[in-house]
């Protein structure tokens, strides 16, 4: 499985996982003529399209895992959905995982998070465990309707975060199954994220503030910097780092705050591993979230995460409803001559996630006016944004 | 051996031969979403170690390249070390070649270059073929000593080409066997290369002019813009246009020039290919040179050649002449923050082009110094430049 021996010395990161965040980091793992080997669970998996060393299996399958840990020199992570005890039973055995379980339990658990961060004073919106409508009706009494319900674990992209406006829409929810948690809805003026890059022994880099948009629970939209008060941003990446700090994250750590009208922060959610969030980076600073996950995990000397433009725009590329021409779209789309096209090589269904355009620019307006003309020529669409 | 069909639709380039340019075209590639093949002459060509999809086979076998052909849906190259006649074999079958032959023969024979070229009044160094020692005599007699040597084919970073100042020297650079051809030597300010990307009916674009450092015939070190008078920097695009015009290249085009001390252009050597001159263009222009060429070859809308900063200095990587220990001095050198570092997966041999680093950056000076930082701490040198 493994073929990029090149010398003795070089480099082989383990990432669970062969999603584009694998693939994004392939290629950096090729600049800097590392191995990027995952563990995939299918050979069609992104990262593998890309041309990443694999081993095919489940990231849950602790026998998968051992294996494939015997491969590297570090393992870390493409997603969420490994089980924390078996990364524990990996670093008792020796191999370096990074982020190491305790961390990882703050982005899959969502209700630990909240807890141990509340419990070091920072902000967090209002929350609590609920297992029935009774828990979320007397929550709502304390801090009104609606209230927002969260599964633990296992949501993303909008999945498992519903916003409920009575006792009738908590109780659907919680017929869906699974722990759940309800937190107070917080007044949002725009959401931002920390991005930061962090070594085992706590060194970081934070780059600069990111907005991003979202949509129905999906971030359709980026831009770097964020249009906040240098005020803000400033809180906003203390803020980051602290909690980076306190979940003591190796490698990418990207923090989610929602930025009240007043310029108020509160975490919204976190993850342990390069984020959409930081996709811009690539081309918009100096040394991208990819390289500096590689860095920071082999716990090498962090990389410049300033910007070398004014600002970057970014769009997410959503599966449309209909049939997914986008590959007999991309020429057309590369008209947009400044656009950077990013595919992920997936199978297009309605709302994924398949690739990405980001542009530079001087000017915020025309930089998200180009990246969405070549969105809209991907997808076959007229509307802007 | 092909393993990225994501799509009927996805588009697949082919690249005969497999070493570091067909390893960042690759990387480009992956962005793309579409599939780079390669040719490549054993499993650890530089393409092939960082994930290219391949087939092992000899460039000049008719029987390999035809079934790499097959495979693909447009073939380009990695070198120059393709039989022309093959190609137009390959093409008579029916196969997009970009470049034709007829256009690659200019890269393959310099004589044949300097002929046409000459033909159409473009400057060159005065030339002539010579089989032996007296018709270098008489050219020196009219042209005055030293005179440049140089191999017609097969020459590449310095080798094949010497300079000769006298009877003696000339007879030992015929001894070598092979055809020769000598030129006047030019008196040199600068060099400088024009970098273009140009598809099938000749629509191009050119990246801002690079000023080429060359040591022992070997190119060390990369500025861009070069550091010559607007008015030549517009002169010496315009010649390039008008090369490769002249050539009917498609890709990229490297069209390296002689700028004397008045200003005076002599065109030098041309490239029908990705070129190193261009490898600060991943990070330096809005799109890479890599980006460029899959999108010339596949017909596709050029990219945005313009700089994002104000200067960009490379230093390329050689081997040294000690033991390889390049890989474990990577760390120390990622201590220069800003430093872009390019390793090819490529086993050490003294002189032999294992990386690139490149500096964006305000001040040539400063980028250059911590170009040339990170590549002393990466061959454990301490000289700089």
């Amino acid at each position: 499985m493994l073929g990029h021996h090149v010398t003795a010395a070089t480099a082989r990161v383990g990432m669970v996982g062969g999603g584009q965040l694998a693939r994004m980091t392939h290629a950096a793992a090729i600049d800097l003529g590392i191995e990027l080997h995952v563990l995939a669970t299918t050979p069609t998996d992104p990262a593998v399209l890309a041309g990443a060393s694999h081993r095919i299996g489940e990231p849950d399958d602790l026998a998968a895992l051992t294996a494939f840990a015997g491969e590297v020199d570090v393992v870390t992570l493409d997603h969420e959905l490994v089980d924390e005890s078996h990364l524990e039973v990996l670093a008792a055995a020796g191999h370096p995982v990074r982020p190491h379980a305790a961390a990882l339990l703050h982005a899959k658990d969502k209700l630990h998070a909240r807890t141990q961060l509340d419990a070091l004073g920072l902000p967090v919106p209002a929350f609590t465990a609920v297992e029935d409508v009774d828990q979320v009706v007397a929550f709502a009494a304390e801090h009104r309707w609606p209230v927002v319900m969260k599964a633990r674990r296992g949501g993303y992209d909008g999945r498992g975060v519903a916003v409920v406006d009575g006792p009738d829409q908590a109780a659907d929810v919680l017929s869906r199954g699974g722990d759940w948690m309800v937190e107070a809805l917080v007044d949002i003026h725009i959401e931002v994220a920390v991005l930061l890059a962090r070594r085992p022994g706590g060194q970081h880099v934070a780059y600069p503030l990111i907005e991003t948009v979202q949509r129905d629970g999906i971030c359709v939209e980026l831009i770097q910097p964020a249009r906040v008060d240098d005020s803000v941003a400033t809180a906003a990446i203390e803020l980051g780092t602290r909690v980076a700090d306190a979940v003591d994250g190796v490698g990418i750590i990207a923090v989610e705050l929602f930025v009240g009208r007043d310029g108020a922060l509160t975490i919204n959610e976190l993850a342990l591993r390069p984020h959409n969030s930081g996709h811009a980076t690539i081309e918009a600073s100096t040394t991208s979230q990819f390289h500096n996950h590689l860095r920071a995990v082999l716990d090498w000397p962090l990389g410049d995460t300033s910007m070398r433009t004014p600002v970057a725009a970014l769009v997410n590329l959503l599966g449309p409803d209909g049939p997914d021409r986008i590959a007999d779209r991309l020429p057309a789309a590369l008209g947009i001559a400044d656009a950077q096209i990013h595919l992920y090589g997936k199978v297009s269904r309605p709302g994924r996630k398949l690739g990405h355009i980001t542009v530079l620019g001087d000017n915020v307006e025309v930089a998200r006016e180009r990246a969405w003309a070549a969105t809209n020529l991907l997808v076959g669409r007229d509307q802007t944004g």
